[in-house]
């Protein structure tokens, strides 16, 4: 890979200084013109070669319309990034539509480095480069236009820099890591086309540019970047490519039908369960948070399933500053400039809270499905882009719970005419409510199929029967405290 | 204060079981209304019962529909936290309008235990509580409803309570912090008081509970707060108050009309100057960054004076980590549903970073003036507000520095005309601009008049005649440079 990237290729002077003007003129006439797209940039460069990203990225924004630039240097974790799952400072960098970002700073080169020193094994260094390819290709699939540039410099130009340092010393912006890259030199190059060849994603390749010569590396790198958004912008003025016929799913098994709805609690059986299990559940919380141990609970049901009720056992049992709970609604116009997980990123609970959702990212394949917001191709991708933001979770030690609460048409029926009756404002039944269990049968399909692709090993849907409200919230409050009890090494 | 409120107040079981039903109904009903209202709640819980504060809020969410509370427990500072000016976190934290948020933790009970242990002076106390009293006056003046409650425990009680702790050791939530209030409880309260006194906002006054008795604590802190927004809503739905007439301001003198503009620069003058201050920059940029000193620089100035061209030659000395650059055009809808300088404070830069705020703050006291989105008495208020702000930002040891750049119409016409020529797509001349220079007369005004309100000993502004952009270049370099070098003592 990088043999092919070693041409030695040179720039002069006065072609460079020839070329420079309308090249800026250009540059910034894109960034103008992307302002008004409907696609956001990301543009990744990374490197071999430390001053030479660092140095083409500043340059960049020179060139470029700065103010229009989010350059984001990722470097050390800061203490709230350390307390979120890895991916959480890149997912909230992320530019919004008509933005360009920038993302630089030595992460790639450090997990390289990891691997290096086996701080991490082979195993955990795919799982990370897996990662790294689903997150780009998640943004790739959601319009976003993704360039990622490896600027390289060849063995005896590394070893120019570093004689040429240590008689500088001082000024010079070489550091040790350098140094310790010429001395692996080889080891490097060979886990960085590793990391490379496992991450090319088919829209957003790795382009790697060699930096011998700085007029070339940054002359080939700001023309890439004007090349790549300018065909971006024509594909997206000339209107978006027929969308390919998604062959039917074959239908999925009715899961819904399996829950057994006669499951019930008599009301002393309730409360004493309740109150046992909140007391186990107060002092779980207590040690999740001494220990770190981050929890995501997130609920779906048919409206009048008794959400609202099941998340007030659950955090009435918690001192509230170890819970938050996220309601899902309409998506604010900064959610809607950005891919639909973004918003539950942001979200995510720091070291030893939990974030109760009441409802969630599966609003994709629910609502939005039945609702015709979003085609089929898009809810297929959302179910592998669903299945990958869950397994990163519960990879980083995140406890991951998702509940289904179920009741049948008569019951729904039922509580409907009870709300009305009710002095709770928010019970009271509007239209959408009744169209929604008109649609029931739509709404069947999607969740059966929602469950049988998303139901994984490591997240497993819970399915709740929810007929007898105090049934589903001693079963929900069992599961967490069971889910937090094991994951702690405790017993159950 | 605290005689009055230890009352003995006591409230029995029957009677509390009797309220709560109807008093939980009408609680989550106002939370209800409220999603449709215009304006934010914010309930502050604090006092010198930290259990009692902590149990409160807990059973304030179990009595409410948590899922619609936000609430805030303000403990240590994480490290994000501790590199941002104070009040950082408090600002970002703000609900929105609809939204209703708790804050409480042991913010305050900390900074009297700071003062009574001597590790900030009466001075300093006194400042921070004049901050606190403004951030809520700058709430309240923008619609927010404002609770403030000090739960109060009578030494008696307080005793009684330790002595029991010490029995129960390990299953008690009192700790030595309580202990520590009680051996200095007259001090304490006397502080207490003081804080109470001076942060006492006429629409936001402190409620104190004595908290002798839990149920007579949650009851009348929950019907404290329904009271309060019920009459809320009420008003709102009412409509505003008829506005009071604004006494018309003399006119302020015409600064503008004192700014030099024949100062300029050669070409050959202002390369050799520019470099040799970008050069100055870049140093002293990195020393910022190892000092932790951060810097806030904002610019207006008329349609074309050339505030990209200034920005570019700041970001261009410096490393692409060390800055940040925040163009302000219209505020997104996250942006409206709070207090207009809430967009900036999230913005604020951490300690040792530079942000650069391409227009700014200002646009309430400019634009949006003379374009009558905001009404006078709005105007008056802003000016305060604006000055607070600062005025915090510069006592943290924040670099703030706000540039004016200047032109004249000849000047502007010229540039407008130059601009249709260019090939740049950013400088294409709008309708709008043309109707902003029609108006000049009227921008005039409330510049000049801004910059009397605002120009202070803290914060200054910094007029630039940029008729000459070499000139304007140079001035803003030298100014950044001389900042930067005095506030970290070093020699200009």
């Amino acid at each position: 890979m990088f043999e092919g990237a070693e041409i030695g290729a040179h720039l002069d002077k006065q072609e460079y200084e020839k070329a420079l003007p309308e090249l800026r003129v250009d540059l910034v006439n894109a960034q103008y013109d992307l302002r008004e797209a409907n696609f956001p940039v990301l543009v990744v460069v990374v490197g071999d070669d430390r001053r030479s990203v660092s140095e083409a990225v500043n340059q960049l924004n020179e060139w470029m319309d700065a103010r229009y630039v989010g350059t984001q240097v990722f470097g050390a974790l800061t203490d709230e990034e350390q307390r979120h799952p890895r991916f959480w400072r890149y997912w909230r960098a992320l530019p919004g539509r008509g933005e360009l970002a920038i993302y630089t700073g030595v992460w790639v080169l450090a997990t390289i480095g990891e691997r290096l020193t086996d701080a991490i094994d082979d195993k955990e260094f795919d799982r990370r480069l897996s990662h790294m390819t689903r997150f780009e290709q998640a943004l790739v699939d959601d319009g976003a236009l993704v360039f990622k540039f490896w600027i390289h410099l060849p063995k005896d130009q590394l070893k120019k820099r570093l004689k040429k340092a240590r008689k500088h010393e001082g000024s010079s912006r070489l550091n040790a890591l350098d140094a310790a890259i010429y001395e692996r030199y080889d080891e490097v190059m060979k886990l960085s086309q590793q990391l490379m060849r496992k991450t090319n994603v088919g829209e957003a390749p790795w382009q790697i540019i060699e930096s011998s010569d700085d007029r070339h590396r940054d002359l080939t790198l700001a023309r890439s970047i004007l090349a790549g958004v300018s065909a971006h912008l024509e594909r997206a003025r000339a209107g978006a490519a027929p969308q390919l016929p998604v062959a039917p799913h074959t239908p999925s098994p009715n899961l819904l039908g399996t829950i057994d709805l006669g499951a019930k609690l008599s009301r002393p059986e309730y409360k004493q369960q309740r109150d046992a299990l909140q007391a186990r559940l107060r002092g779980l919380s207590v040690r999740a948070r001494e220990q770190g141990v981050a929890s995501v609970i997130a609920f779906e049901g048919r409206d009048a399933a008794g959400k609202g009720g099941v998340i007030r056992r659950l955090s009435g049992a918690m001192d509230v500053d170890d819970y938050r709970i996220v309601p899902i609604g309409v998506p604010t116009d900064e959610e809607l400039r950005h891919h639909y997980l973004w918003r539950f990123w942001r979200q995510l609970p720091r070291d030893g809270r939990m974030v109760i959702f009441d409802r969630s990212w599966y609003g994709r394949v629910l609502v939005e499905r039945v609702e015709g917001l979003v085609d089929e191709a898009t809810v297929r991708r959302a179910y592998a882009e669903i299945n990958d933001f869950e397994e990163q979770l519960v990879e980083e030690g995140v406890l991951l719970l998702k509940f289904w609460l179920h009741i049948d048409d008569d019951e729904q029926a039922r509580r409907f005419e009870a709300r009305e009756q009710t002095p709770y404002k928010k019970y009271k039944i509007t239209d959408e409510d009744y169209r929604n269990r008109a649609h029931w049968g739509e709404y069947e399909r999607a969740v059966n199929e929602m469950m049988a692709r998303t139901s994984t090993e490591l997240a497993p849907w819970r399915l709740v029967p929810a007929n007898n409200k105090g049934y589903a919230r001693v079963d929900v409050l069992r599961t967490v405290c069971d889910g937090l009890a094991q994951l702690m090494g405790e017993e159950s």
